[in-house]
């Protein structure tokens, strides 16, 4: 099985920016753990904070993987386009955020990817991130 | 460690009811599967169809348990009641539905339940409630 | 052909409740006239203010009744979770109000039952139940 | 006893447009199985596309009929002049839709009309017109 | 100085309709009174319930006379198509109300004619007429 | 007749201020043509820039004079507690407006002072002062 | 004077849940303390999570005490039938909060209850309760 | 091939109406224009002011020609029953405007036609009308 | 204890003005009698029409007593200015209503006051002031 | 004559991505057939997922074409930068889509850049773009 | 050069009132500050609670100041009168916030007073004040 | 001190695109007069069309400068991403605009920026960033 996860703006300072929200772990020592958790899964990582450059990741990996674990950040809110480019390909799209977005702030509590996308998983911190990757597994 | 799934209205006709959006398993055969499954947690169970028997059950385990796992059904997106509930109790609680509340009617994509929780999972069929239950094993 | 009429809360004080609204007549003087006129129908009465009971009801008649005729009162307008139910189940369900809802307060203008449901008899006074009787009869 | 049938925009048209929504049959056909059946009712009918020709046949018909049933059609959703209409005359008006107009798009979801009748019967198909003709009839 | 009022859906029933709100007087009876008052004014009359019609006696009349008094009636609240053909004549409109249109329903406070037209006068009775044309004699 | 002209905050510009909406002819001006016009009634003027002085005006001429000719300037838009003045006066207040308000920005659309008020006649320039002088006259 | 109480969800936790909004003293003292102050005032407890027991509760007292102090917690925000009740009974409703609703989350500033209310009295902890018993001692 | 290209209000004064935003050319010499250019088309033409006329002639042409063109003017923005007559037909129609309606008037920015036609061309000048038949020929 | 009940715009009305909203008895008798009733208290009364000055007794009884009963009449629902000088001083302050402000036009629904004041007690006519009272004596 | 198409996001899938809204053919082969049909028209083409560079291609070819094709995908929903670099630039710019966007979900209803073109050409397939070139040739 | 500071409601309060947002200085030890630092510079100031008294000083000041430094507390976002004078005056206006209204509540979000403003400095404390004289400067 | 000024979509044609709302002169030529005037600060300059590169800059000078003057353009107005980028870093930004953008379009009053930013400056011209260099040297 071949995931893909997919991280979108700012999510390269999680442990770095405003830790109250996001943690204190950084991206790439959390992603070492998955990698080692789930050994027998082939498990890429990208990520940009060019909107149109997670589009076209989605469109290739989207030919390609099994499936997608997508956190598009603040893009989430905002972009048609890359819920157009989820709904382009036909491998399933799970949506992920590290905080709660529904317990924050009126704008972030909609999410443009989540009707494109087939779940979400909200509120759990990076551990939101291998609750996706179970999904995939089950 | 010991969780309560407590399921809402209607909860009860999955897969009776309306089986395209729900699925055709029904719950009490999926519930044997999850307890089997987690043969070492302690997993109660509990439905109602009225609203304020839902809150005496959050009231009381709220206290009891070391996590709840939430499908209210139509009352997330009405019940300020529950979501008070939620509030007054220490015990973590995560959101979870069947289907992808986000991609469905207008009124189903707020939950008004989802800023006092924990976190939510929403969109992966039954497989939803093993994926909470596995958010409080890590 | 067994039909059931499902009254919500303050329904049971028809007649003695704003009478310049609901009428004078009290519903069960109102029933027993409706028992006489269809007397080959099989016909019951169910009267609830809990909406989860209401919930119960409908779940209950949906696999049993030939058609329902729901007056949910308040719940018309807030209750997405009986609207779950009529979707639930197969028996039609036809919702009647006695007053002219939508000449009311705005409010009241919106039900969210009626989507779910097969039609809408509304304005007529007590009389709405009688046409409701009518339109399962043909 | 004498009532009218005034029928909006495109009702013409029923049993030849949109017949997964409006039905098979067409409109003649089923005055006349009306005709028969209310045989001692003086049951008039008149259609226009033009709104003002229905405002100027409800302004002549609503002081000479004992009942009104209006279907405006889409002119239910947009026309202030004849809710106007309905409200300068003496007689009765009943409402009526042969789809259910509840469950549909927004923008017929809202009746300019209904405040001003006495009742509304809306997703009975062509039947709706006979539980408004049944109204009148007690 | 010529002028014509141009009067919309049911202010032919005036003094016969919702004599709380429009008064007792019939537009005929008034109308005479304005002629004699205005006797060295030449003043044309124009009533039509048909949306359309209001559209051509304006096209008309909007390059022949001096000045045109309009009640759109309730067309006033919906018609854009009324408020293009005001703008689409070089002759000016003034609007006109008998009751206070301002302190009835939300929608009877927004008239689509108004900003179309050099003024509006609005809650006189049927004395707005009399005051429409004033405004032109000055 | 006893009548008072109550002209709001920068109407005292009039003639100075954005000529190309209000005019070139300032207001003490005008007001000298309408005293020489209307010889033979008793009329008042005041201006003022502090809403509740206009509530101070309204409230001691509204139980002294026969009629009250009200442009509140700016506060027409905002002010309930000049509304609630004209609502607690026993005399009858005209309200008016130079430019046609309902053809300008959105927030001169809405008039709080509207409903409260016997009727609004808008859009002559200072000639509406005069049309107000005239509806009480008659 | 025989007065009753009526509490809705969640006030059973009050001085357990968000003591910083709610305070540190439970219910149960507190009413021992009002039976104190006012011992000659025949005063009932009632509380219950169910929408529909409140209602059963108010439709009983409604017809038999002198006055009624509701606090239906988040009920109160949503809930017509509640207010339908308040409304169908003939004994004046004091509507209570103990924390000042106002200031806290935008759904919690509007209550269905209060328009069918005598009045209401939010913001002054438990006293609040006291305050609405003196507003029936007079 | 027969197509016909049906005007709506006000249209008949292209050429004389606020020449700024529909130009300088009226209708009839365009028409001649066209007719000489598409030589080998059978080209209908058909203007009207009322509303309920275009419904007539777009029933009448519905099942007659091959293609629609529909420039509705005003009664784009507010006709629920124009909209549902072109989705009782099947021939297709095509939506037309002169000026760019989404760069104008707020209430000039929905079209309540569109979501039934085929498609819409708009902004274009009277050449939007060459460009619509040049979308039928392919 | 020294309290001050500041009275904003036409509460010096109170007993001339709508008597059915607001009650017969004038303030002033009213005063007396509270003056009588709790002689023990320092209780002072201000009355002004004028916004900013509401603001100044405000600034300096804010610094200077030991509890505000204010009721801010028509500019409860429209002065950020006067919740400022609210927000701005430290004695605690009571929002008061004769009439039950929840049960009337929606623009009296808000109150931009009550977030920031203690609590707010609305409904019982002039009573109010007495519960205000009351409030801060405990 | 020098036209450039300009297509944004996912159009690089189109005869691959949801075939029932965008159609089975690809845009390279469409493309060819373009520059067959139009051999002396000077065809450029460019597409890319990234908005910026969007921005980046108007602003070269807004000063070098002599017109513009834009087919902005979701972009055309989201972005007023596009919509400031097509006011920022001489060169007409016409915007085209595939689909009829006003027949589809809500947000795809409003064009950011329809009031910043020239016009709009929408649901005509593929052949949109056909048209859109024919609107410079003339 | 010849400036003067305008200040509205609360901001004789500034140091005093609500520290974490407004600072501890007080508004008469800055002006020293600033008058010392723009010794070349006329410079005076003025402050009122009062609506009306802020438009009698823009009136005077208008015609006399090269500039206007408008710091209108609460009243810039409810005040359309306030607008009006800025707009009825030739001399240029900056509006200015201590602190930055934008990342507050919601209502705080809205300056009307901005339109009408040559520009606007807000969030920078009580420097607000010196960038904004600098902005005359140059 | 070390700032960088950083321009979003379009700034790149300033002084050639629309010069009647963002002038003539452009802004190479305006950067030498600023470094110039600043000699003793350290002034860099970035600009770019792609939204996802002035994130990456702002992570990179937000950990490495003494301040941002951000000017996101059309971005501004949309992009939750760079508001994130804002928050993410410790260094101050201050957001500027040429124009005055609460004197244009809607869509443009609301900067998604400003609440994360320290301050706003707007409508200055090109000026704007000569204040905001001064907002940080103090």
């Amino acid at each position: 099985m071949k995931l893909i996860i997919i991280n979108g703006p700012n999510l390269n300072l999680v442990g770095i920016r405003e830790k109250d929200i996001y943690g204190e772990k950084n991206f790439t020592a959390y992603l070492a753990e998955l990698l080692m958790r789930f050994e027998h899964t082939d498990l890429e990582y990208f990520q940009s904070n060019i909107e149109g450059e997670i589009i076209n990741k989605l469109q290739q990996a989207g030919f390609d993987c099994d499936g997608i674990i997508l956190n598009a950040g603040g893009y989430s809110h905002t972009s048609v386009a890359i819920a157009d480019a989820v709904r382009a390909i036909p491998v399933p799209v799970v949506e992920v955020h590290i905080s709660n977005i529904f317990g924050r702030e009126d704008y972030r509590k909609v999410s443009l990817l989540a009707p494109a996308c087939k779940g979400i998983i909200s509120g759990f911190g990076l551990d939101s991130y291998r609750l996706a990757i179970e999904s995939f597994l089950k």
